[in-house]
């Protein structure tokens, strides 16, 4: 019969990148071995009335481009056709940081110019991402990079934010796997934290924060050019973190045999996610640097891919105080990933 | 046969208080009017086995005190039998604020130390707290207020969070009304960053910016001592702030007679939002200043209740970004919600 081991005192975590304090709570928690999704996606098969799917690219929204660029195409970049921002707007030509923008009196305003974006991952409604190869993934990875070299060239556009949901309670209205690109005419607060917060670390340590952070305890599976961990602040139970391991500040640096690795890992770490938590709906967001970064910040910017399994819900504590409770401590989680074996 | 209003186009708006940007997107959006929430609460009346329904209470985790003190209760605090916290940890004689807290070479951490109280806010389970007087909800407002003056004593409890999660998918574990309070050895982060802004307006205004906003447009419901308003740059459609008229940095500030007419116009807006959302899933939340705050900083702290129905969820962007997409622009909101007349 399973014993149940010690229960461990909750801790405050302040984590170096995000700035922000988590509570850890295990005697919130089953073990955290028993973490598994209640809401588990299924496999939807019915695609005859999906748009996204090959045949049907005539009731989606306008292409950007394909891959590869005939009618058996593998992946597919168009606009998003409930777009939360407009590329129809006039754009003032330069940035819209606070000094520009318009204080109406009750708070400042800019215009909401800017790119919202569909990434259709593959032409079969039933393949999710992490049923690709490496190698398909690693396109989808650079299908991204190909955009944000184009929208880089709006000189408006601030901030590129790559984002999946995966799973309707994930925020995910599109059962066919897909992915999203929102370019923004600002630095979103989160990315303004995070770039203060490793600023203040490499100042203190004379290090970046991200080069510094592997931990054997935290570690989940590494490869030639990146490691993945439970970050020791998480934010979320079962929250998982792929590094590049040469420091880096945009995402748009990623070279194709490193995206190529870099699929392979998100695959592997996808497939353990499915396995041990049943299939959660997820999100994952890619965390890179504003377009414009002075000289003196690219020493302690460096991005990095956050995946969030949803598992637990948020409530009024953490919309009313911006911290999060977490009842898995990163350690434990990382070592189930770790000793985690699955078919690939 | 009812038209469509002409569509505006985005904008991107930044709140003075919670320095957050908020990107309002009318094309995602139905007609304001329309937002119904999809999974609206349904009264529970199976009391049988709730602890927290009247004859129950040896099920409960200890009690702190109850209202009026005897058997017939109308309300009572209790601990939380799953505490995020714990009040039996050891807690340093004093602040733990970042110098004081340790460095683990991975991040800061503080002793959990804290308490994770509930109020039972009713003693039957079929009562929602919209049902309640204005004079019982203003019983439960005092009862907030008392137990913050018994935790004020613990000189390392930093700030104090009191929020209400309705529904499941709003937080609520139990369908018996209740509200929570969260006491904390840390500032958390939301509050840091809205005091820093209220900071800010007043510097350049010279005046706080929750007594400077209310605004025609935005106004919902207002009484003797209290006025209700859909936020400038809400972060989520139909959000409602509730704000004292006179200048007050602390929630537990609040005079009794006062807290009757706060308890007056909670329930109106209550009852508002059940009848035109479709009674959904909401959080509210008490921003109030640290327990310790100094002499300067009293003239630009101003505590306010937030309440958030649950109509959208959260996906890779909001997690991603901080930024939130709000469909519906409050001017919008809060003449729906101004003009809906209820039975009280």
């Amino acid at each position: 019969m399973a014993t149940t081991p010690p229960t461990r005192s909750p801790e405050l975590r302040k984590d170096p990148v995000t700035n922000r304090w988590v509570i850890f709570s295990p005697a919130r928690a089953k073990r955290p071995s028993d973490f598994k999704s209640k809401s588990p996606e299924n496999p939807n098969n019915n695609s005859s009335s999906c748009p996204f799917c090959i045949g049907n690219e005539h009731q989606c929204a306008p292409e950007i481009f394909r891959v590869p660029p005939d009618p058996n195409w593998k992946l597919r970049f168009i606009e998003n056709l409930y777009p939360a921002l407009s590329r129809k707007l006039d754009h003032p030509n330069g940035q819209n940081d606070d000094s520009s923008s318009e204080l109406s009196g009750l708070g400042r305003v800019v215009p909401g110019f800017g790119f919202h974006d569909v990434v259709i991952e593959t032409p079969v409604h039933s393949v999710q991402l992490s049923d690709l190869d490496p190698s398909e993934i690693g396109d989808v990875l650079i299908a991204y990079k190909r955009r944000i070299e184009q929208i880089k060239q709006f000189d408006s556009i601030q901030y590129i934010q790559v984002f999946k949901n995966h799973g309707a309670s994930a925020g995910a209205s599109m059962s066919h796997s897909h992915s999203q690109m929102l370019s923004l005419p600002i630095v979103p607060p989160s990315v303004s934290t995070r770039l203060n917060s490793m600023k203040e670390h490499f100042n203190q340590t004379g290090k970046c924060s991200l080069c510094q952070v592997q931990s054997k305890d935290l570690l989940i599976n590494e490869t030639s050019h990146f490691f993945s961990i439970a970050p020791y602040a998480s934010s979320f139970p079962f929250e998982i973190w792929i590094i590049p391991r040469d420091h880096s500040s945009h995402f748009d640096e990623l070279e194709n045999k490193k995206a190529v690795d870099l699929g392979g890992l998100l695959k592997l770490i996808l497939k353990k996610m499915a396995l041990q938590l049943n299939n959660p709906p997820f999100n994952f967001m890619i965390h890179t640097s504003p377009i414009q970064v002075t000289d003196s910040e690219l020493p302690y910017s460096h991005w990095f891919l956050q995946i969030i399994p949803q598992l637990t819900g948020v409530g009024g504590f953490e919309l009313g105080s911006g911290c999060y409770i977490n009842p898995v401590f990163p350690h434990d989680a990382a070592k189930i990933l770790r000793e985690l074996n699955v078919p690939i």
